[in-house]
């Protein structure tokens, strides 16, 4: 136990709780910045100097979200035995009903382990992991498959190519456990500021504008985002919110051994370098994924993991901005 | 305390959080049998008689369900204030993204306070109070208002008669705290079976089946259900549930004041009555309303507490049945 480090979520007699194991899987197809450049008119010039997209990965028609994140999770399962608990953590559903937790248990082979969905866009893996590690700290649940899977490409509006050249697919998937080390969330935070929900969504996809309406329109069914406008609406709260963050867990940015942002967009990054966070303490995978929704920020821990940029102890904070607009962070000891 | 009483949930030095507060509305348009009956070509005796719905509510085409469950939510916050988290418990969302939290949110003029959805199917009501509960429990969060509000109406199939005579819109709200009484939950437990994912499902509305692709028929978006085969799957299973979560909770059924299931359908009911439960500790409210999705369970807490049925101290079991296929019951002290 670290004592300058504060104990937000711990009581005198808790059990540690942290992610025992992580991985994840793309797609196997590739779409280039050449690629895609016809196809939202624009080149691939235009699309690396605006997106920071070099290449992501996109799923095929048949291809299922649920299979990918099973197949990623198998040997997590393999190595740890059974979760009592499978959460999905992300916005996009496999199917309306019943919800994609489902259909992962079902290609896990898992049958009686009880599922649901966590949906807080693309913030969805912190709050599933703040969730899982209250469950399991609190003795209610033993161990918990968190599973981020997002086909985001299906939602592409190629008439918005800022949009669109953003988005790539991928899963990750954590184990949530007790650990016999000192894993915890030292800190938590997420706000939600509602004033600029239509600045990022899907309009269509729900009651308001159900597919078999006649009103509903092919746009309605894709992503619409208004980069700069968010970008005003949430560097000063971004601002904020991270000394804020900073000042509640009595930690400077020095005492953090990584950052692993979610993967919005290059002007996105460039917000974390200008408030002075050295490049070198930044995961950034988003030239080779792309912005892969709720998947992006457990896919970019995952990678840091296997290249060894994580040991255990490690200060990491998961921070990152989303529809809503939303900010959030979990600052974990690994 | 109750001695006799486990504490599933309790370590020596917690904090009790229960429900403060319960309020449910329904949109003001009533379809009655008769009215439903010519849209699906059966008469209006025959839904009594197979579906026990006598009247529905039904949204009209712009109505809003955050707009819903913020008006009923509204009485709530003034008396108890803001809460520090918005909780969406349900299936459906307002829009694909951002989840329907964030407008939620917005109709009650709250700003930065965080949100997200929580969809267990039908039994998302009990996934996301166990949360809430566990949240407030462990310091985490202060006052936690879940939101379930569900415009199921607008995905029944009319060639299913089945299906489409059963189905209604509602929403109810609840505020969860910490409470100076014992409130708490005594006992939860949640099983999902995946082999039975497709006796319930709306195959549409997701990425496999999506609402541009030009092979996603008009029938893919709307509920599908197969209540006999349902039913075959689940009594056993059921029956099995109900026996382990009694042992598990000291409890017989004559020591539970209050049961409110879900409201799934009239054979569903039946199941209740036939393992034995008397029909006053029944809260029964399908003939008024049908089954709404992730807000019956809610719904009839709601009412049963507004009719006097709930006092401080009684022990409420909310139990259901939900597509997955899955089974669930929070014990609850009132």
């Amino acid at each position: 136990m670290d004592p300058t480090s504060p104990n937000t979520h711990d009581s005198p007699n808790c059990i540690s709780a942290g992610i025992l194991a992580i991985n994840h899987g793309v797609p196997e197809q590739v779409q280039t910045a050449e690629e895609l450049a016809p196809l939202i008119g624009k080149s691939a010039d235009w699309i690396r100097a605006h997106a920071g997209v070099n290449r992501r990965h996109t799923s095929c028609p048949d291809e299922d979200p649920a299979a990918l994140a099973a197949a990623i999770a198998k040997p997590l399962v393999e190595r740890f035995g059974e979760p009592d608990l499978v959460l999905h953590a992300g916005v996009m559903e496999r199917q309306l009903l019943p919800e994609i937790s489902v259909f992962i248990s079902r290609e896990l082979g898992l049958s009686g382990v009880p599922g649901f969905t966590v949906n807080a866009t693309c913030l969805s893996f912190l709050v599933a992991l703040r969730i899982a590690t209250t469950l399991v700290r609190s003795g209610s649940q033993r161990q918990v498959l968190i599973c981020s899977t997002e086909f985001g490409t299906r939602g592409r509006n190629f008439n918005e190519p800022e949009s669109a050249a953003l988005i790539g697919d991928a899963a990750a998937v954590a184990l949530v456990g007790q650990t016999d080390h000192s894993s915890r969330i030292l800190h938590y935070a997420m706000e939600t500021w509602p004033e600029g929900a239509e600045l990022a969504e899907v309009r269509g996809v729900g009651v308001m504008r159900p597919p078999n309406d006649l009103n509903t329109n092919v746009e309605d069914n894709l992503f619409h985002m208004e980069g700069e406008r968010m970008l005003r609406f949430l560097i000063p709260k971004f601002r904020r919110f991270l000394d804020k963050f900073l000042t509640d867990s009595r930690l400077s940015l020095d005492e953090i051994d990584l950052i692993v942002p979610h993967q919005t967009s290059l002007s996105g990054m460039r917000v974390l370098e200008k408030l002075g966070i050295p490049e070198h303490k930044i995961v950034n995978i988003l030239a080779d994924y792309g912005n892969c929704v709720a998947a992006s920020i457990p896919l970019a821990l995952s990678i840091a993991e296997k290249e060894g940029r994580i040991q255990r102890g490690d200060r990491v904070l998961l921070i990152g901005t989303a529809a809503g607009l939303s900010i959030g962070a979990a600052l974990i000891r690994w």
